[in-house]
């Protein structure tokens, strides 16, 4: 049996269906130390209980997915999605707070997709950037980073209106980089020609909140979501992103997040096993 | 009914299948005066008969498509490639010739996906640009213009390891604009956050090869290939694409490309009058 790497998080959503308590579980029983929270399965058993859960694990928290979804106009849903993401940043902080030292309370933002019938993506850029503002101040009080995750542009028009590391870095840079970060997440970026750059500014601006790895699959399946993939699986090339990110001196943890209905009907250990695995197989990691 | 723009060009990829007889036939009933070539409808009559049956329609050729798949190793196969190349260029400027007057000898080139098991974006990228500069004496030769069209990030596995407009003019760039240009597809860039400045630097270096319009729907189907849409059907801003089109002067034609199960099911003669008033709808291009 591998040894999990120290730095390996899994993220819940990668054994979507398991509970927080099984989720938890698992990770600790197969020697990993983090874990990347959802807020759904959070919000089942409640943040209290969740934040007493997550400490008796002994795990890290590397992160909490997700807010974000910031483009509507302005009016009462905009203003729902805004209050939403300051009770996310508060949950962010307290599991973070919760988790073992290391823990990082970073909270991963997607953008949002285009509102119905509307084609202004420009326009729906600019109120993510302005949700983002809005934010900040929340965030720097609560000590959270919050982390624009780029998502594949396959996913511009229903989901996330910022498809490049370039992009969510521009929307990032007004603010400091303790309150808006990047997440880089090789599923989403690496076709993108100007990764290796994108990486390496973001490192030197310190705005890497998150490191997320797995790996692109073809054909993409019905369901574009659940194109992803185990690490090894598919057509990313783990080792020059791994080794821009490790250059950029960034230490902290590497969640796998894998949608993939054939992983999300296998036994969870039997993936957590598998991630263990394919983590020590395919990312070459400096050693911490 | 609505009278077909001069400038619009049916590419015969929207009407699958019809064979080039019927193709020719269906677009200049139309009132349409440009049409978009395939290389394997040519192949079926024999290029002698399809320049002939193209000078008999009085039709411009807006383009042929498609030459490229420039990514395997040194060896028998890319030698295959590029001989092929050869062969496309030679009837591009022949289908061009035989053409009314402002026909273009543009051969779209798609640049090809990762080898098997080859997770090396950065050299298939390399030989992508090598193969073109290989090509490029033979073009120059023929008067054609070899058109690199960057697709959509969702294929760069396993169809073209060009995504952006970027990309592609930056391997344009060493050669001279009559050569090497690029085709503007609105349903590949519409997402790139730097699509105006790129269509601009196409557009200032004269290398605006072919401009190509179509939407990009959601959710994407079964068959990624077959996301495209009817303009006004989908998520793409032509207005603000074909203003930056418009300009940097480009005048030429503009190709009506979907691939789509259902317009590819629907009678072409009813698929060309709705591209017809989709065209007048959706593309604001200044008279000419």
């Amino acid at each position: 049996m591998t040894t999990a790497h120290p730095r390996l998080s899994i993220n819940q959503a990668t054994i979507k269906y398991a509970n927080l308590a099984d989720a938890l579980q698992l990770t600790a029983t197969a020697g990993v130390q983090s874990i990347g929270l959802w807020r759904e399965p959070v919000a089942e058993v409640g943040l209290q209980n969740a934040t007493r859960m997550v400490a008796d694990s002994g795990l890290r928290v590397s992160s909490l997915c997700r807010g974000g979804f910031f483009t509507a106009f302005e009016g009462p849903a905009r203003r729902a999605a805004i209050d939403e993401n300051r009770r996310a940043i508060d949950e962010s902080a307290a599991l973070a707070a919760a988790g073992a030292a290391g823990s990082a309370p970073v909270l991963v933002l997607v953008a949002g997709g285009l509102p119905d019938r509307s084609t202004d993506l420009i326009g729906a850029r600019s109120r993510v950037a302005e949700a983002i503002a809005e934010l900040v101040p929340d965030a720097q009080a609560a000590g959270v980073t919050l982390a624009i995750e780029p998502l594949h542009p396959m996913y511009a028009a229903d989901r996330a209106v910022i498809s490049t590391l370039g992009q969510a870095l521009d929307i990032a840079e007004p603010f400091p980089a303790s309150s808006v970060g990047v997440v880089v997440d090789t599923f989403h970026i690496w076709w993108d020609p100007e990764v290796l750059t994108q990486i390496e500014r973001a490192g030197a601006a310190g705005r890497i909140a998150s490191y997320q790895v797995c790996d692109f699959l073809t054909p993409i399946p019905s369901d574009a979501l659940l194109a992803r993939g185990m690490m090894g699986d598919g057509h990313v090339d783990f080792r020059s992103l791994t080794r821009a990110i490790t250059a950029t001196g960034y230490a902290g943890d590497v969640e796998v997040e894998i949608f993939n209905a054939e992983i999300w009907d296998t036994e969870p250990a039997e993936v957590v096993a598998r991630t263990v695995d394919a983590f020590a197989a395919c990312i070459p990691l400096a050693l911490p």
